[in-house]
């Protein structure tokens, strides 16, 4: 049974256990919030999970990695570097987007050195085995998808993106040219160059019956992906993308029929001021389903600090409600990430999460601000720099200028606030 | 007579017309706001300044930079690096926040390369002079302020940061301990300083008038200092910043009601769901006074990141009316920033205020993004690169990481969406 099916059925997993100890929520809780399909745990039964994570409604906001080989950088060795990076920054899941080199054998060295669950774009391999075979991914056949998927949900994989939402009276409104950027997503371009040259529906969505029945086998959590995405802030909360989010409602409602665990992925490029009502409508239009927002991004124009606009997006969006940030690193737009730029995105993104959780009032969230500031207060610097976000980072920032007065920094130096208050508050405040 | 002495009159002097033209807006309408008291043109009568700019209710969103030789860090080299890169990457204006070294050479040589406003905090200087001294801050005379202030002005100072607003009664309450942290202002806690140890009145406040007679002969812009802006997301929106708040919209009313000038500083950590009310109460309790802000820091917990923490906090602050921010860099609370500290700040924060600028119909900005998407689209990197916020950054990325396909990037390679839709477009959808 799924973690679903299990909820439903009133039963208290032992995922749902850990889950809700990570979170200090009550288990019956996270269990009531899963059966209604507001939280999902993404866990294959084959894949062992070290850190297992719930995401959804009243639970931290977690943030994924998306790492992998493209067809100009295929080598595994710097994937395999991100992944570790990724899982010391505190990455809550993974993202295997791989298309270049042997995509299973990335895959499963991804899979088995991941303590944190893993998803897939599974299109991209059948793309991938349709280039190997020299064949036109026109050609594909269900079976191509199918036999993908069920490879992927074997092997482990945690939760899939699945494209089903994009239709053929959606391809009828590009036509016209209503968009500056008209399809972002790669997996999403790859259906609509489908059912373009085939004139054809998508085949995620008439066969989603079938797509189900591999997810419930293993209990891969689906991951309905938004082929329509802005990549633009002048497409973004258009016709095509509420349209698209509608579908992907009742493709939700079907899943959680099915006994299969669902989240809802959403935009991408935004307005500042038109993010709280996407997460509105996701929410009304999927009943609630868990949000899972790639940036947004709040301008067009920073190549180069997309990790930025990003968290800009991703912290008003979460504070609104959405549950899953998916990160940006600098490198968007312009290159494949380097493992620092996975780093960089990952924080940014970390950031976002739990300036959100604050206001989400996630247990412990202000906690931590509160016990950083206290340690600020006293000039303790050992207990600052343990309890940052990025304990390298300020202790390389911190050693790297060297004070006179060893309690304050060269910022201020003589004329640090704090200190200058906390002199005064010893002989006069307290006299 | 001043921009607003000026502006009152119903005159429209050369300054509006050039600030009107920069932001390609009615000179009237500039007139008519700074005449409000809703924009300021900080340009003092002795600088020569070849950028000017307007701040205020309608402008685009402005970013300052600070830049200044710290206690620990006094060469003055590094500060006019600092100075070129600024003014290179963007900055509309400059604070001269020096403490070390000889404070008068240093401004002196800032306000002469300085192609856009210049801005000072003059309490520093004052207790800089009395070290020299070998004095006790707390032994300052009203002369010694006096003399300081007219000093800076006739150097050619373009606005002051005055803490007039924090009184003995906001000390009181500090002695209950409420807050986490009490004063993190370095000039505010200057002040404090002196008011604590002498048991008296806030002299900045007491004699007000006469800083009013200093600024109006020059036309030195005043920004009245928030001493009690919150340093931990935990003090955000107190009793006490409020309580000062009101101070400094009383101050500022007094202010225009001498023809001087006037903007209002504010937070500082702010949780992110506070932002909004706080830009709400500044503009009702100032009148409508511009509003300039110091991040707002979302979360306390990121030293090494700060740069992003305030892009969050900063792009929700403008994107609700705030007019001017100030850039915090990744140094922050932890070291002297160093020149790439100073460009990744001032980006973040542009990036910030522009993100805003969409929000608040500016002029131009959304073509901007318009602009960009449509060489995304078109694969045009030229273009792509020359229209991005920072061109040197993503050139580098750009051509760091070489595509095999020249019209994409390795993030996708073959499987670039733009590329896949487009071929399909060109071989079905124009058919």
């Amino acid at each position: 049974m799924t973690q679903l099916e299990l909820a439903k059925k009133n039963k208290i997993s032992s995922w749902m256990r850990q889950a809700a100890k990570e979170e200090n929520v009550n288990p019956a809780y996270l269990r009531k919030k899963i059966a209604e399909g507001k939280a999902v745990i993404p866990a294959n039964i084959n894949h062992r999970i070290k850190n297992i994570c719930a995401i959804g409604e009243g639970l931290k906001t977690k943030v994924n990695v998306n790492i992998g080989t493209s067809t100009d950088e295929s080598g595994i060795e710097d994937e395999l570097k991100k992944l570790e990076v990724a899982i010391r920054y505190g990455a809550d899941t993974i993202m295997d987007l791989s298309v270049g080199g042997n995509l299973r054998n990335i895959r499963k060295k991804i899979i088995k050195l991941s303590t944190i669950p893993v998803g897939t774009v599974p299109i991209y391999e059948v793309s991938v085995n349709q280039k190997k075979k020299k064949r036109d991914f026109k050609d594909i056949t269900l079976d191509d998808i199918l036999k993908v998927l069920h490879e992927q949900a074997e092997d482990g994989v945690d939760f899939f993106t699945i494209h089903s939402g994009i239709l053929k009276k959606h391809l009828k409104f590009l036509k016209n040219k209503v968009r500056v950027l008209d399809v972002v997503s790669r997996g999403g371009a790859l259906i609509a160059s489908y059912m373009m040259q085939k004139n054809q529906e998508n085949p995620l969505y008439e066969h989603f019956d079938e797509i189900l029945k591999i997810a419930r086998k293993f209990d891969v959590t689906l991951s309905l992906g938004d082929s329509l995405r802005p990549g633009s802030i002048l497409d973004g909360s258009d016709k095509l993308q509420f349209s698209e989010l509608e579908i992907l409602g009742d493709l939700a409602r079907r899943a959680r029929n099915k006994g299969v665990q669902v989240m809802i992925e959403g935009p991408g490029h935004l307005r500042l001021d038109e993010i709280e009502y996407n997460i509105v409508m996701q929410k009304k239009l999927c009943s609630g389903a868990p949000f899972y927002v790639l940036g947004p991004l709040v301008t067009d124009v920073a190549p180069g600090y997309d990790h930025i606009t990003s968290a800009i997006g991703g912290a008003i969006a979460a504070s609104k409600g959405a549950d899953f940030l998916c990160y940006v690193t600098p490198s968007e737009h312009l290159r494949h990430p380097s493992v620092d730029d996975v780093k960089e995105g990952l924080i940014a993104s970390r950031i976002a999460a739990h300036a959100a959780d604050i206001v989400k009032g996630i247990n412990g969230a202000i906690g931590w601000d509160k016990a950083i500031s206290l340690a600020r207060k006293k000039r303790d610097w050992k207990e600052q720099i343990r309890l940052s976000m990025d304990p390298d980072k300020a202790l390389a920032y911190r050693t790297s200028s060297k004070a006179e007065l060893s309690d304050v920094c060269t910022m201020c130096g003589d004329y640090c606030s704090i200190r200058l208050i906390d002199n005064c508050s010893k002989t006069k405040l307290r006299a």
